[in-house]
């Protein structure tokens, strides 16, 4: 076997040992005409991977498992209805790989929240396989959860904005911290540092921030209350990392004192990931990232240093897939 | 003494014994140029009542305490500086009677979020007075906390219009349930029951509901996540009811599904009390209410059929206070 059968992936096949990958072939589900095949040149590591084969997030995870959910490569094949991308193209993959696309949520571009959603990897397909992620040669997914990368974007650098990034720019987007904030950006956000470490941090900012936005998967370890306390009547503490363990006890008062709301977003929907990757492209931003080589040995050092906190500057691209998977295309 | 310096109350002396109200003189805060003073006619019963003299929320209360912030009565004197109203006025109370109205939240009509807010009763004035509520003779409050009550509204139906009404209105006007939606509220809403112990209630309703303005101070008992899953994506639920105990533990994960909300806001501002009034003025809009004459014995059944929600249908309002008060204007 292999491509176009299967996928050649380095895959975690015990979560007791999460960080031994082991190379092999793994299954894709049946090729369709809304499909896009993709050789994968780069794939960022996301603390999810580590929280799935960790069995942070549950132990009833399917193995053998392939992780990686921030994929850049190349269209190596599309199916007759595909019209956003073409052979040659370069294509991003987010943490999403399918939805029904004919639920009020798809309809309403809210098809990151499809009761039917897929993702990336560890998801069963209709058909029963199961979807597996971009530490491997290839992906095939619905062509609605591909992305044309603009030319102007490098692939290490833009890989982990396919989930990283997306998980908050759509609900920054969506609770109106617009570009029309940028010199409050620049003033309030950009310049200041808090450290919340610091004894009684939050008392100088009383009533202050529209939103916080917590990217933390450490969430179970907050004093929510004194966060709550920052934020401006009606603000919201927004969350888009997941601990493993449940929040701190929470009562129905500590959200009077300014109105305020907990919440959490699931990454983001195609039209936002066209805006981000727009955006970006035309400001130049440029993701912080770290590059690994991918190899048994280059999964294992990208999960366990972020697993450890191990000084990530700030994301982990995987890379140099030609080396391994040979030229796909 | 008396009034002017003290208001003739039914107060409550030890929380194990929350339900013995002895008649006594308490303090009134010094007249200043801002207050009014209210001969109270009528008062509704709040479960903040029965939380507050329990204990539940806190056993540190000072006593003796004279609750009730549903508060109707008529003025009878008033401060140099006060133009909403006149001797002789009819004028309503509700939870709030202080604030600096000078700080950032209270600058954006968001005084009840100010830091510096005085709850209708138990709440400490700068000169050290006690706040008491409005199972009493008369109350002193600042004027930007009293309200005229339009003409058309029955003193014993608008009182628990005060606490409870506002404290519902302001967020569902906050959080865009407006008039806009009347057709909808009427089809979705007013028409249908849905009886939360039913198995498996929640699942006709998956991604049905923009809001949920939950009024139970039952929600440490909710299965959260069964109503996170009948919101839109990027719903609220929205509580106004405090339980005494914590809300079950929440995972950052239960959020997800349908990238919802949990919040609580407290009462509303001085435009939603006075919109919130015209519109029932308006619209005849009437309150369902038991009423009850106010004396040592009254005070104790209401607010022990309250505490064992004895088939209260549905709010209590205190009244015949010139029975025991004697006609104070």
């Amino acid at each position: 076997m292999g491509y176009p059968d299967t996928t050649d992936a380095f895959a975690v096949t015990d979560i007791k040992k999460w960080s031994e990958f082991t190379r092999k072939d793994l299954p894709l589900k049946k090729f369709e005409e809304d499909d896009v095949d993709i050789a994968v040149d780069a794939c960022g590591v996301c603390a999810s991977d580590i929280h799935t084969i960790t069995g942070g997030w549950s132990e009833d995870i399917p193995l053998p498992l392939c992780v990686g959910h921030e994929i850049i490569g190349k269209v190596v094949k599309v199916g007759k209805n595909v019209k956003n991308l073409k052979v040659g193209d370069r294509a991003g993959v987010g943490a999403q790989v399918g939805a029904d696309l004919t639920c009020n949520n798809c309809k309403a571009d809210n098809e990151n929240y499809c009761p039917n959603q897929i993702d990336t990897y560890g998801a069963p397909y209709p058909d029963g396989t199961i979807s597996q992620g971009g530490y491997s040669s290839h992906v095939r997914v619905h062509n609605y959860f591909a992305f044309k990368i603009p030319d102007s974007l490098e692939t290490t650098l833009a890989a982990p904005m396919l989930c990283a990034g997306l998980t908050v720019f759509s609900p920054l987007k969506r609770l109106g911290c617009g570009k029309g904030k940028k010199d409050d950006a620049l003033k309030m956000g950009a310049k200041e540092f808090i450290c919340t470490k610091d004894k009684d941090w939050h008392k100088p900012y009383a009533f202050t921030f529209d939103v916080l936005l917590n990217t933390a998967d450490a969430t179970d370890k907050f004093n929510l209350p004194d966060y709550f306390s920052t934020l401006k009547p009606n603000g919201f503490f927004h969350m888009v990392g997941l601990p493993d363990k449940p929040l701190p006890t929470l009562m129905a008062q500590d959200f009077m004192p300014s109105g305020s709301y907990i919440g959490a977003s699931h990454i983001g929907n195609r039209p936002e990931m066209e805006e981000m990757l727009e955006l970006a492209a035309k400001q130049d931003i440029k993701s912080w990232v770290e590059t690994i080589d991918i190899s048994e040995k280059g999964c294992k050092e990208a999960v366990e240093r972020v697993y450890n906190n191990d000084n990530v500057r700030y994301r982990f691209t995987l890379t140099n897939f030609d080396k391994v998977f040979g030229k796909r295309a």
